[in-house]
């Protein structure tokens, strides 16, 4: 029987519970939201003792199923001001999962100054104070607690930028190689450092494992589900060769780019930092092109980037990175962007805010454009270094605009919005405008259908479709995330007749349960409203599903596109 | 005949309109609130070209009226997202009056980085570039600008603060000394500084003057008006002798001094920094005791504080001034304070936002508590220079909780709550909490009911009857901040039956009307729902009028008081 890990930080006490009925056909975003509803005062202070961080692997996560690895952290984000769920890869959420966790709930916080680290086994959770590791970067604590525990435990950490609190902040996951994944959005990291814990270690060891009802259902509907992956030109060709950065080529051809602060909506220098020239440069230097975030995944969309001399320098290295801190940032040296990658992992720190907010900054005038040596050495001397520059910065987008009296800060709910011009594709826009999360294109992919052709064509440039398209794609995702799959399992799903009843099979065959197809979509549905009436009771209003003025004013080439949907027309997202 | 002056900052020019009828019948914080509500678009970013800065003199200003030469400014607040009305007294209302100026409206923004000044005289406005006086304190800009333009010259203008957006800069007004009042409160030097309007420069040369219908009426009015201003013993006896800062001793005594970030409600340095302390100190060294902020002042609440060689160090050092820098800050030390002062009028910087600012800094750890020096060095070399610190303290209170992640951070709705604690003197929490402009102990007075026994008394640890007394304070003072009148004429107008009518018979003489009791009224409940609706569609909700948490969970001493309305007793305040 699965369990509730329950970690109090203000008393220091652990329990494990049974877990509650209402919650055990959830997983992954559907339990971490459900929680966060029902346990966080929605108008608290994000870093005070009331929020509650939360980590939930999917419902089919620690099973054989293919890229089901994901893990959902979440928590009042401190960001937005919102409900946020962030899920990563890595090697954590099938070992919680294994050990039999629905969830690790976290809740209060020290009332003193002391660090902690958890324990986390198949038992529960121990609490120790931990002092050695504090101020190391995320890679150090990796290597340190592997030297501690042994080389297979699990880790979740806090850079300098989540014990700093910067509302930018990530959480990081030790992934395959003992490198990282991250909880990128949402300032979760900075949660996790208010209740002043520096990591959390997960041992394997006696997990009972994932029991599943129908064996023989379930690898039957695996089977099909893994051929449906592989089948797909996207995620069985496309993500493989060129990684997420296949992108950069394809959103220039689209005039989606956004380039230097969105203002225009190509880049000159696309080509040296296109998923093409990635692949080539890795392939030349003896790095991987292609590389899994957690075992069982087979679309391999990660790499290992490596210098020029065949010396590592990053994985995992994403098109919104690649996209935030070269075409947004005019920056074409694609060596200095994995540099930063780097640092920004090490830091811990989201690299999609970060790079959007480096956007603002050379608007700002702080660095000049292009300057990718002056953003490295901020990364390294400024964020890293907590300085109040680098405070300034680590709070994001919205936190330089603010500082630097800067009107042009694409954010919407104060995150940054990344590597698509909703202009020139608008369903992605409608994406950002509604999703409960702040701007994010994972929650409602409208890329698929505006650009990629999968799931059929709406037209990037009409307003027509994009609505629909989009809540469509919200309350799948919605779904998706509570699953524990990847999201580029979408793919298949949309295009793929087999792929999306094979994976209800599958969580019908883990759980000896009868899920329709209907039931799917209304679990979407339900995550997606439990979630906005956490945002409204926290403050927010139709007010705040809007894009920054200068989208609806400046036209960006090269179709002079400008964001021209009507309040109305925003506001109709929700009739569902 | 009245006229609208009106300056478009995108294509330099200038007009002059005619009074709509709508209009007519308002003046200063009536009829900013009116122009902001029909000329802002909510949503807008409040330093884009589509937020507008406007003046206006009150329906009394100009004429004989005691106390009735303050000026409105009006926008939206780039601090708190909402409408802003501050007044100030100084020079420019009577100016403004004479010269027949109902409004100053200043829309759009310079498309390049050119900057301005203004010239404001009776044909009209001229816009000039301006090269020399930028990055200039304030002090030295009215000394250029007197050189100028010559000495009677009535300047608005804006120091460092304002030039570089900081959210927490304020406009300041060249009093009769040619020293400074200011619109202190929410940004609007931000707003200006955005419009690229280094100062505004306004001209008496030819004003026709204010017309007076019944001029014996008005007479007659006004003496009685006079004499109930000096008859109250807090208007015509404690504010004169020991200034706004009469207060220190006596909230101290009702434990509702908010000391060490609002940590206690008593200050063992209250003495040193008390208005008795600062009234012999003045005395001592041959300053002024008594000084008025504008021509026609009997309150003569200002005084004129040097320092111990007999040396000017500032004017209009105010209570609240003096409460955040001393007892917030634990800083006993007054000459400290009024140099303190002193710099923040240069740098343009609003002395509440930054004293309850830097009670969080401390509390960040960034200075230690009681650091008067360091406190200082921060004013002229991090804020007052633009450095990163500077920036993030230039942004408040609210900015600095979020930069350093601190959870105990005394604002709402961004802006900072001044200097009466809330859980010991209730009243005052409402309307913080139901305020249209943040937090403003201005906006609805509850101390004069709840501490100072003036029209009936309210105690002011029981909840029973603020919601009331806040609600009719707050309907009063929007009308009140309509006539130009100083707030302080709530003191006898309160408790002596005949100062009300008589101000009411002043504006009726005014303009040959024949307004009632109930027509004030009604315009104080109008302007206050223009506001609040101006407010829900920029993004605020009930969820908004709320308190921080910390004032719910930490009982503050003496009385061991905490904030204990529920979120519908709060929302009552809203049923007129």
């Amino acid at each position: 029987m699965d369990k509730i890990f329950r970690v109090n930080m203000t008393d220091l006490t652990t329990k494990v519970e049974a877990v509650p009925a209402g919650w055990a056909g959830l997983g992954g975003r559907g339990l971490t939201s459900t929680i966060v509803a029902a346990e966080v005062p929605p108008t608290c202070h994000p870093l005070s003792a009331q929020n509650v961080l939360c980590f939930a692997p999917g419902l089919l996560t620690g099973t054989a199923a293919a890229n089901s690895g994901r893990l959902s952290a979440g928590a009042k984000s401190p960001l937005t001001g919102g409900i946020k769920e962030s899920n990563a890869g890595g090697t954590a959420a099938q070992m919680l999962a294994k050990l039999g966790i629905k969830a690790l709930i976290i809740e209060g916080a020290p009332k003193d100054g002391t660090w902690y680290n958890l324990a986390v086994g198949v038992n529960g959770v121990v609490i120790s104070e931990e002092k050695e590791l504090l101020g190391l970067g995320n890679f150090a604590v990796i290597d340190a607690v592997e030297a501690r525990l042994g080389k297979k435990t699990g880790v979740l950490t806090i850079g300098i930028a989540g014990e700093l609190k910067m509302t930018a902040a990530n959480i990081s996951v030790k992934d395959p190689d003992s490198k990282i994944r991250s909880h990128g959005r949402g300032g979760l990291g900075a949660v996790m450092g208010s209740k002043q814990i520096k990591f959390i270690s997960i041992d394997g060891e006696g997990a009972p494992g994932v029991k599943i009802a129908d064996p023989e259902k379930f690898k039957a509907a695996a089977k099909v589900f893994a051929k449906a992956l592989l089948d797909h030109p996207v995620s069985g060709e496309g993500l493989p060769t060129y990684g997420t950065n296949v992108l950069v080529n394809i959103l220039n051809e689209a005039g989606g780019l956004p380039t230097k602060n969105f203002t225009v909506g190509q880049f000159e220098g696309h080509d040296k930092i296109s998923g093409e020239t990635m692949h080539d440069t890795i392939a030349a230097r003896g790095g991987k092109v292609k590389h899994g975030c957690h075992a069982g995944c087979i679309i391999q969309c990660s790499q290992v980037y490596n210098d020029k001399d065949g010396k590592y320098i990053t994985s995992g290295f994403e098109y919104e990175t690649i996209w935030g801190l070269g075409a947004d940032c005019c920056i074409d040296n694609l060596d200095d962007i994995a540099r930063a990658d780097s640092l920004m992992d090490d830091i811990g720190i989201d690299s999609i805010e970060t790079a959007v907010m480096f956007g603002v900054a050379m608007e700002a005038g702080i660095l000049p454009w292009g300057d990718s040596k002056g953003l490295l050495r901020i990364l390294s001397e400024e964020i890293g270094k907590g300085t109040p520059l680098g405070r300034i910065m680590g709070g994001g987008a919205g936190s330089v605009g603010k500082a630097y009296g800067v009107t042009r800060v694409p954010v919407v709910k104060n995150q940054g919005i990344p590597a698509y011009d909703p202009r020139s594709v608008k369903g992605i826009g409608i994406t950002y405008a509604t999703s409960t999360m702040g701007a994010d294109h994972t929650s409602g992919y409208t890329i698929a259908t505006n650009i990629l052709n999968v799931g059929g064509y709406v037209d990037p440039l009409k307003k027509e479709g994009q609505v629909e398209l989009s809540r469509n794609l919200q309350i799948a995702t919605a779904a998706v995330d509570s699953t524990g799959m990847c999201i580029f399992v979408a793919f298949p799903a949309l295009d793929i007749p087999e792929c999306l009843p094979a994976l209800i099979d599958m969580i019908n065959a883990r759980f000896g349960i009868a899920l329709t197809g209907d039931d799917v979509t209304n679990l979407g549905k339900h995550i997606l409203k439990l979630e906005r009436q956490f945002n409204i009771e926290a403050g927010f209003s139709n007010v705040h599903d809007r894009l920054p003025d200068f989208f609806k004013t400046e036209p960006v080439a090269p179709h002079n596109a400008v964001w021209d949907f009507t309040d109305a027309e925003i506001d109709e997202f929700w009739n569902f």
